[in-house]
């Protein structure tokens, strides 16, 4: 069982002041993490109904790990918590941004970095598409925090 | 078929200089486009590998509708266009954000408000959840935009 209302249609879902998260075919709903002061960007990943009552309730990000198929505290491992500032959805309640702020080594991306978007997308001159690193800066050293593969 | 490379795995993915657009099972990226000025999050939508290239190619953003099956240019009905000032990719590739500079209107919701994400989730106080409005100014009508239901 969830604890959420279930999604409504039309204006009642879009204008309404029920929160009816959307959960898709697989119980998920995408969730957005950004930096509280700055706005930024942080990371993307998803949220089942279980991920996203513990979130609202202790107010540091869950979210759940497809591979995994397990929910996890964000910075359960790397120290690298998300104090939750807000929650907000969407028109059609199927996606929720959260602002944070980061704890630990203020690193919300597993390889070390401030945010997993860390690579811009730029035509390569030969009518392809090549990456070009905004940031190399690692906050920590993932290998010794997860362990080496 | 797609002009993009074909995912890779750990490291390649992750620290290389190769776009390597990872598209789920249904053929789709998740979109995030934020205002370029602001960094606000305006939307969440999807992309398909047409999609994401016309993006490139014309600076406009283009996203897939899952219910019409089918690709869009933002704004082609509105007037809302969004003018792609940067694309990022996060770790694993299979993310966009989108640093956009809306035209028309200036909002990118269809209910003509500036971001779909204008409610925030509250606890109601009942051990249950409620939504407030962040703002309620609608910058069009939706109604006359896209012709009433």
């Amino acid at each position: 069982m969830t604890a959420f209302l279930p999604p409504a249609k039309g204006a009642e879902q879009e204008e309404g002041e029920a929160f009816r998260p959307k959960f898709d075919s697989a119980g998920l709903i995408t969730a957005v993490a950004c930096e509280a002061q700055s706005g930024e960007v942080l990371m993307l990943a998803h949220m089942n109904a279980e991920a996203l009552q513990k979130t609202l309730e202790t107010g540091k990000a869950h979210y759940y790990s497809r591979s995994r198929q397990s929910i996890w505290l964000k910075g359960e491992t790397s120290g690298n918590v998300q104090m939750v500032e807000s929650v907000a959805t969407d028109c059609d309640q199927d996606a929720i941004v959260l602002k944070v702020r980061q704890q630990g080594a203020a690193a919300a991306c597993h390889t070390g970095r401030v945010s997993c978007f860390y690579r811009t997308v730029k035509q390569d001159g030969k009518g392809g598409y090549a990456l070009t690193f905004d940031s190399r800066e690692k906050r920590f050293d993932s290998g010794e925090v997860y362990g080496k593969e």
